[in-house]
C-alpha cells in the first residue's frame, strides 16, 4: 500500500502467537489469521485476543470463513456482503 | 488505507462471480476470496481466473487456507511464513 501498509499472514499454533499477531495490528499492518491449526481452546482464546486488539485501537474484523479472520486498522474499510452466512462476529459462542 | 484502498471480501457461488472480483483488484483493492461456497469445478475455474488477473496487473496471491486466497495489488506487500504449509500457489493440482 501507498502508505507502507503490509498484509501480513499469520497460522499460530497456539495462543502465544497472539504476541507477533499484536505487534503487527500496532504497527498498523492490514493482519490476516488462519486460526485452522489451533486447538479449539486456543483458538478461542485468540479469538477473543483479537478481538480486544481491534476494539481497543478502533480498527475492524470480518470473518472470511470460520477458520480465517481479517483486522483491518482504523481507517481501513473491510467490505463483505456475506449475506448468507449467518450471525455476527461478536455473537459467536 | 490512507490511499482510499478498501479490503474487499467475496463469497463466491458461481463463476459468474469472477467479474466483480476482477473489478475490485483492477481497481486496486485488496480483495479476499472465499471459495468454500464453491463446487470444485468452478472453484478451480475461478482460481485459474484469479491467477491470470493478479499475473497480468503484476500483484500478488497468497494462500492463507485452502480456501481463502488473498490477492493484493502491485505494491502492497504480502507476509506469510507458512513453512509448515508445503506447496505454492501455483503448483496446487
Amino acid at each position: 500500500m501507498a502508505d507502507g501498509r503490509s498484509i501480513v499472514v499469520f497460522h499460530p499454533t497456539s495462543y502465544r502467537d497472539s504476541r507477533p499477531i499484536g505487534e503487527r495490528f500496532r504497527d498498523g499492518d492490514v493482519v490476516l489469521c488462519d486460526l485452522s491449526w489451533l486447538e479449539p481452546d486456543e483458538a478461542h482464546r485468540l479469538v477473543d485476543f483479537v478481538a480486544g486488539l481491534v476494539f481497543g485501537l478502533g480498527g475492524n474484523i470480518d470473518k472470511v470463513t470460520t477458520h480465517v479472520l481479517v483486522l483491518a486498522p482504523p481507517g481501513v474499510t473491510v467490505l463483505d456482503d456475506a449475506e448468507h452466512l449467518t450471525g455476527s462476529f461478536y455473537n459467536q459462542s
